[in-house]
């Protein structure tokens, strides 16, 4: 069955929040269930501006240690657990009671160190339990794991290799696959990878070849809606045989959906093996060089690039050059500097436009629908080919 | 000089936020420098909404470890400090030159190793040092404090033991007495008292004896302006003779402002020792018994406050109860429910005169000025009697 994917993005800013970007964070919606990538201060607040529902959160991935990036989790999951309900507060030992599955928490070195202190420290007593899977490279060191410390709604989360990358089994036959990418801290980048599905089915053909086979089929199996068989075909894929000789067949599957989200880097070549022509990428684009800067002198298109490299940023056009190797379906650009405002004033919309005009050149392609710059509270659908 | 001193209400909600109020946070600004109180998450967006500048912080104090008074400290911190300008990043060894002195933070048992984990985890690199100064019970362990594992731009903070009060050198005559007030985890609540200042100088009196004096001034002590005299005679405060034998008589001194924060509480007797009819007392008034209670008939007055109580909080007759117990001259409630708006909604503007209307019963006072209900962004001015 084709499941809806879309993602919406809360956040859109790098560094600080603005009046009209907050910091980074995005929800990826499979079906219902929101998985965030990233969570910078704030993305509740974000979460009430939108028509999201925190509840729906079972898995959050951290690109990357900055505060830009996380600061907002520690008070997301005492706001999604709903805390501070007296009838919520658990005990560890009734953790296999629990209707909701643990929240998942996925993330680079300290993450898990890091939240558990700062949910110990504030007397913070969540309504569900939740782990920290830590994605380490080889030589990272994992935060501490002895269970005396753990905050008491914490489970044993994993501890995850790349070797160069890892694959997260995140359920639903999904995978998630992380890899390092070059940035000033570890960062990750994430591949999202659907199954395969069935594609719909050719009913046109079908149900005449059904109809034909109706009374032979209740005289000799008992069917005695001969549409059932549509279900199971969908269902189960394969031919089915109809009295007559006639053969109905499945329809095709579809490729699964694939989706690359990206934490800040000025070179995510690394993760290039892992790609398939994603049918969207998520791309950092921190600083430009636009009309902003043609009075200053001292800015080049070159020295704006150096210094983004420098920070281990990127500028729009590495973006549309990286969309182009990996031959990504649709850009979009987010994690954008202050100074590029995310509303509908005619300065916002005027260097957002140049934004994307400086990706699209290298990007290549020439529908409005392939590149977008990214605004707060912003979805976009994510369609099969 | 009589000094500015106003109180700037961030963020006036308990728990969670709504859409017309944020995470608690007051700043008191003392002749231009901020003392911030408390710093719940997107303190530093409320700052950005407000015409005050986080630069000016120069210290924070943190009532309670709960996540809605501190969870905001981390970015605010990198954001007030500027911290991702690379001419801002400092070596510790530096700490003797720096222009501007570290910022105090001030806070209870957790505050200096959760804060310091945060902002290690997160590799934040301030532009201003900090120090973090504890607040302990007698029996309270202070956090680790092995300098080796300093956050770089960490000096070494003091630990306060609290017996049962704890008087703070905070400079300009300042002082700020803090105490273990009652709630379900440790609280503080702060006395802030200015240091008695000059009146204003009679002018109508002083001048005519002045210019009377002047030419003999002028002859026997070389003054050539002798309305410098006022300058001295208000600096100093010790009468002058003049040559014709009259004295010049300096202002009447104005007794120090005092302030009373409250961090969240069932109960804050303690602190009464302290009080001397504080020019403002700031408690929270979390849960009221209402008309939004009216038709929920398994609901009391009787109840709510039960209830407020079992939390370690506070109803708004409660809150006017402890008012005129210790003579306040203002009352200001904050802390409410996401039920109570906090806006010019007519629902919201209703309920919010009947919470000021149960303390103003209890408070006794009968002006509108005596007792206000905050509301986000709002300033109030603290005037000497």
């Amino acid at each position: 069955m084709v499941v809806g994917m879309n993602i919406t993005f809360l956040g859109t800013s790098s560094a600080q929040p603005s009046m009209t970007r907050n910091h980074q964070s995005m929800a990826l919606r499979v079906d219902g269930d929101i998985w965030l990538f990233d969570c910078g201060e704030a993305t509740q607040h974000q979460f009430q501006k939108s028509s999201l529902k925190m509840g729906r959160i079972t898995k959050i991935f951290i690109t990357h240690m900055h505060g830009d990036h996380c600061f907002g989790l520690g008070p997301l999951m005492c706001s999604m657990t709903d805390n501070l309900n007296p009838e919520k507060k658990l005990q560890l030992q009734d953790a296999t009671q629990q209707e909701q599955p643990p929240i998942d928490v996925y993330g680079p070195a300290r993450l898990r160190r890091w939240l558990r202190t700062t949910l110990s420290s504030t007397y913070s007593n969540l309504g569900r339990y939740y782990r920290v899977h830590e994605i380490l490279g080889p030589e990272e060191e994992e935060s501490i794991d002895d269970p005396t410390h753990f905050h008491p709604q914490e489970l044993l989360g994993t501890t995850v290799r790349l070797t160069p990358a890892a694959v997260l089994d995140v359920g639903r036959g999904f995978t998630v696959t992380a890899t390092a990418i070059k940035h000033s801290i570890p960062s990750l980048g994430f591949v999202i990878q659907e199954p395969d599905v069935m594609g719909k089915l050719d009913r046109d053909t079908l149900v005449p070849q059904l109809l034909r086979n109706a009374e032979a089929l209740f005289r000799q199996q008992g069917i005695k809606q001969p549409l059932v068989l549509l279900g199971r075909l969908q269902r189960e894929g394969k031919p089915i045989q109809l009295p007559d000789g006639t053969w109905l067949n499945p329809p095709d599957k579809k490729q699964g959906r694939q989706v690359v989200i990206l934490g800040d880097t000025c070179d995510p070549s690394s993760i290039i093996p892992y790609c398939q022509s994603p049918h969207l990428l998520v791309h950092e684009a921190t600083n430009a060089w636009t009309s902003l800067d043609r009075d200053n002198l001292a800015t080049t298109e070159a020295l704006v690039e150096e210094r983004a490299v420098q920070h281990g940023h990127s500028t729009p056009q590495m973006a549309g050059d990286f969309a182009l190797r990996i031959g990504a379906r649709t850009l979009i650009l987010t994690h954008f500097s202050a100074r590029y405002k995310g509303d509908d004033s005619e300065d916002g919309i005027k260097v957002m436009e140049e934004i994307r005009q400086l990706a699209l050149a290298r990007f290549g392609k020439d529908k409005d629908t392939d590149l977008y710059c990214a605004r707060d509270l912003w979805s976009f659908e994510i369609k099969h080919r």
